[in-house]
């Protein structure tokens, strides 16, 4: 039988060896883990190479993702669908071995990792998944939720402020099956730690009430002790620090950052061989090697054994059998959505004036009771954000029975454990904060959406319309910002109907989606113009509600057609300028000028759409177009062209009642009059050929 | 004379009066902290109200900053220029009290804060700059650089993540002379932070190598014996937990989340006023009290104090006094631009490949010996950014003669540190990343932009460019996120000479600015066809390079004019892809097409441009316009228009050699000559008129 060293060392050469193929990577910190990893996933992982998506199965974070060749060696050891020629292909186009760990690329590969920090943070996100589950649906003699989460992360994780912020959340929360291995080699890209990095960490996560460990991260038995240990503490997540040395068995460059991120060279790597006494040519694993780490049949028993045990449950517990089910295979309930089709019917009827966050509270209190996998929660802004419905039942440790999570002020942590939630499965998470403190966790909303994840922002106070708070909290690129993001939809709905609809998409929507709504009131819009029945192409066949759904869901319509339905001018407008717009185009028709007003709650979406869609929403003729939003103005030339005008922001707000900054920044019915009028004028000579139109 | 309490109080009354007249803020934090707010500044602030620019005053950091009231009623009551009109104006439009403190607004507030977190760690940057200013300037017997930087903050600051990325780095770069007072009342918005924040803070901050003291924050002389303890802890940061009551006076709300954000409402400001024994009516401050505040006397003689000791220093060490006041005064040495004039010259006789972040580097080698001002830096990717010129010095405690800090793996906590040193005076910081991480520090980035400081983003790795890392290290939107901050610059160089154009405008811009760089090399460019002489209006008064000068420092200019000079297409660029720009022109002039190439390093820049000039680069009537960025396509559109073409990124990036991603996401010269000749096919038809050109 192989030795624990001799099995450690499979992953350091096959690291070493695909970093050197690739001529790029890190083979530092594989070479410094390959022992924590070898203890974890031979004596304690419980998983089954064959079904990367069994649900009970321990889930491991790489937080220090550039260590990506220590995980594609164990997949590839432990038997997942990743063989050797992966391995050789490392970080070329297509390969299932990117530089970095990517979900959806690669079996077993649990989330995309990198961007530091992120990693343990949504570790936590899973952790307080298994444990709401568990909460939630285990029986006595029942346990079918019931598995740790593991992180391995190194120094540069434990600088970065979301380890901070995640980290004393789970310490509150209480998440005894999170165990975080700490590679704590004391080197960073730029040298030794301690001139940049001199806390005591473990004394730092005592203080958030973790429970700590410390041993030679290079002594397997001493880590199998620890992680042991740590497994039994049932109340406390645990951090085990593992002293190691970078680059482990490079002869000249363990222990210098040289070992972080470039090949080792080949004079190293043979050094290395002789160090270790490996005497295996490169990507070579002897058969016994292979037997030592192959995980496939016990995960074949672990797995068959766990689902005798849910077999049993389905009889015992069918229905909370069936919602979990639906739940971990991401399924909406059927007829989800009706409650929502009545409301917008009825706020059709009664009108009125509200801010799109109460209406966005309001459609919650619908949507809760049917949807056990939301799981809500808010950066300490519950009230402010209405991220709380009626019904919903406050999460507080030690009472995990609730569903509304309180983040506290930690925008980046709860976009990462988001991200943590639903990767786990089980969970639809949506979280609030303002607007402008996206900002804030834009890096975790990115990862969301390379990852697809189907998760839910709830960005409020969505201009300068937050008022008194003034510049600090009033966004303004943020918009444009949020809408960059290859992936992502951004909803700006302009009254209570469009709010229900922007809710339907996001939960529909299987990557994640952003809801910037408004701190001020706003009144439910007139859709009697919008020509609705011929436009969706839906004919007779579906009520009134439902045309006003598909077009909406589209993103971008004719919500007020010019009279006698051919524009010369189009007004596009978002959330709390759509009624703007439309007084504009009021008073324009007035003075005889037939002007079309488009919202566009969701431009993503919009331009998804075929193009026959996008032509008779704005025809390319039109090009007198000005477009209105209370955000940075740059963004909208993508619809109005070098020809169009915006009414946006060009700089920072202002405290002051938002009613006062509207006015002060231009957003009037004058202001808008005056633009389009102006459109027309410069219209008249063509801008290309000089002529009349 | 008054009491403590009065004195106090007065701070309260102002609060609760201001917040209640403007219908909107924050009164609870204004009460809770009025007796350590009352402590500190009449017993230790050393500070003159007559002159809130004199370099050695103590700086006040306000980091919880929705407590802005507390703020502008002790600059009020101390005499500062701020009038009870000015209170009584308390979040209106145009008035000097904005809803959260804004910097450049208020005399005497030091730093815009409300984004939460930040201002505990510009902070750090304040007080590392005195350290760094005492450490070089200072002599036996002239402290001329002597003061303490002060910090409020609350549950929030703690909570975000920031917090421990800088105070972390603070405990080990030993910041004896800072000390934060934290406003420990136990609530939040959410309610009670128990459920949501159970850390122990104090051990915490031991771990990071803080002094730590707990008070009773309502009890001034132990607030006052703790402060004192505190300002002889040298070589340690202090953290003072101040235990208070939120909303404390308030008879029904103290305690309570309730007292946070909204006003009281008047039968709770008179209850207040039973209860704390305050007979005055609303804005009334009593001359006794005023007496008690006033700090303009001891004020103007500690400065005068201060001045005398100055001038003696300057008899004693000229050169040192001089330098120091240029650094304070942020002035820019004469003649520091001929060096990089000079290196321009020879960069365009040697041609060459270089990566821009390795000119920037070189760059930085001829600033840095002449700019003393220059502190730099990177979040622990010193090597692969180039912000380490030869000859900086590392600045690594307890050493800290030095000019170069490591920040470790810390992007928020640099950018907000970064703003401290700039808000302090004596420095122009730069920092380095990748700019996929600039992510992390966006909410920093802003508020420098909002606070207009003069400092500096060395933004590496600026595409796909980046190669192997993948997805999670290649930006995309990032480019657009920060250009649409308002009143930033973005600077994306084509060459050397680009670079160091960049860096010249960078220093000399009063705001901050973000250098996106190159991993890769890039080709120096051929400037033989820019016919600059004749479009800068400089004729022949300037050398050639002070014309390549000029005309880059527009922002945007013609690199290539069309054959003839008549232009059918143009092609707009920015850094790594204006060589393929060029040779898409030149392919296109192969089959006569006679097309323009322009580079656009500063979009920003040359929008501040006059009509003229942009006119000039970018004719009105050209529309055959393709725009060539490898960065998220939307953002061009406000250049090229609704008839333009872009060759950009539509997705996420991905792992595979550099030159094989460009390729693959079509940044090839065939794609960029085939839109180009689609552009100009469909220019055939006018877009409005439909009639030919």
């Amino acid at each position: 039988m192989s030795t624990r060293k001799e099995l450690a060392n499979a992953v350091r050469f096959l690291a070493m060896d695909a970093v050197q193929k690739a001529a790029s990577g890190h083979p530092g910190a594989p070479l410094g883990m390959a022992d924590m990893a070898e203890v974890l996933w031979n004596d304690f992982m419980v998983h089954n190479p064959a079904n990367p998506k069994w649900w009970n199965r321990d889930r491991f974070v790489l937080s220090a993702g550039h260590a990506s060749m220590l995980l594609y060696a164990v997949l590839h050891l432990t038997g997942y669908d990743l063989g050797i020629e992966d391995l050789k292909n490392f970080r070329q186009l297509g390969s299932k071995t990117p530089g970095h760990p990517e979900y959806g690329v690669t079996a077993g590969v649990e989330i995309t990792t990198g961007p530091l920090g992120q990693g343990i943070a949504a570790a936590v996100g899973m952790a307080l998944a298994e444990k709401l589950l568990a909460e939630k649906y285990n029986r006595e003699g029942f346990p079918v939720i019931d598995h740790f989460t593991y992180v391995f992360m190194g120094d540069g994780c434990l600088m970065e402020g979301i380890s901070h912020e995640a980290c004393s959340l789970a310490g509150t929360l209480g998440l005894g099956k999170l165990i975080a291995l700490w590679d704590s080699n004391g080197i960073s890209i730029d040298g030794k730690v301690s001139g940049w990095f001199a806390e005591n960490t473990p004394e730092r996560f005592a203080a958030y009430g973790w429970h700590v460990e410390e041993v030679d991260g290079q002594d397997g038995e001493a880590v199998k002790k620890a992680l042991a240990k740590a497994r039994k503490v049932t109340d406390k997540p645990s951090l085990i620090r593992c002293r190691t040395t970078i680059g482990f068995g490079a002869p000249t460059k363990a222990g210098c950052a040289s070992a972080h991120g470039s090949p080792l060279g080949d004079a190293e790597i043979e050094g290395a061989r002789a160090q270790l006494g490996w005497r295996y040519s490169p990507f070579e694993i002897p058969a016994e090697i292979r037997q030592g780490w192959d995980a496939r049949l016990a995960g074949q028993q672990a797995e068959k054994k766990w689902t005798k045990l849910f077999k049993d449950y389905e009889k015992a517990q069918p229905k909370l059998a069936a919602e979990l089910g639906k739940r971990m295979e991401g399924e909406l309930p059927p007829d989800w959505q009706q409650p929502l089709l009545a409301y917008m019917e009825q706020a059709a009827k009664d009108g009125g004036d509200e801010a799109t966050r109460i209406s966005s509270r309001n459609v919650l209190g619908l949507l809760g009771p049917a949807l056990p996998a939301l799981l809500g929660g808010s950066a300490d802004l519950t009230g402010s954000v209405g991220t709380k419905w009626d019904g919903a039942k406050d999460l507080i440790p030690p009472d995990c029975s609730g569903n509304y999570l309180y983040y506290g002020v930690r925008e980046f942590a709860m976009g990462a454990i988001m991200n943590g939630l639903a990767l786990h499965g089980g969970f639809i998470p949506y979280g609030g904060t303002f607007l402008v403190f996206a900002d804030y966790a834009q890096a975790a909303i990115r990862l969301a959406s390379l990852m697809k994840q189907r998760l839910i922002w709830v960005l409020t106070h969505d201009s300068i319309g937050v008022g008194e708070d003034g510049a600090t909290h009033q966004p303004v690129e943020q918009l444009a910002a949020l809408r960059m993001i290859p992936g992502i939809r951004v909803w700006r709905p302009a009254d209570k109907v469009e709010t229900a609809v922007a809710w339907m998409e996001a939960l529909e929507n299987r990557s994640p989606s952003c809801l910037a709504l408004s701190r001020q009131n706003l009144p439910v819009l007139d859709r009697s113009r919008t020509g609705l029945a011929e436009k969706t192409g839906l004919g007779g066949n579906v009520t009134p509600t439902e045309h006003v759904y598909e077009t909406i869901r589209k993103g971008g319509y004719i919500l007020r057609e010019a009279a006698g339905g051919e524009p010369k001018a189009i007004i596009i407008a978002t959330g709390s300028e759509v009624s703007l717009a439309v007084a504009a185009a009021e008073a324009l028709e007035e003075r005889k000028f037939p002007v079309r007003v488009v919202s566009m709650p969701c431009a993503e979406a919009f331009d998804q759409q075929n193009a026959a869609w996008r032509n008779q929403v704005l025809p390319g003729k039109v090009r007198a177009r000005l477009a209105i939003e209370a955000a940075a103005v740059d963004w909208w030339r993508k619809y109005v062209g070098l020809d169009g005008a915006v009414i946006g922001m060009r700089c920072f707000g202002k405290s002051a009642p938002g009613k006062v900054l509207f006015n002060h920044f231009g957003f009037t019915v004058e202001n808008a009059v005056k633009a389009v009028e102006k459109l027309l004028a410069d219209g008249e000579s063509c801008p290309k050929c000089g002529g009349g139109t």
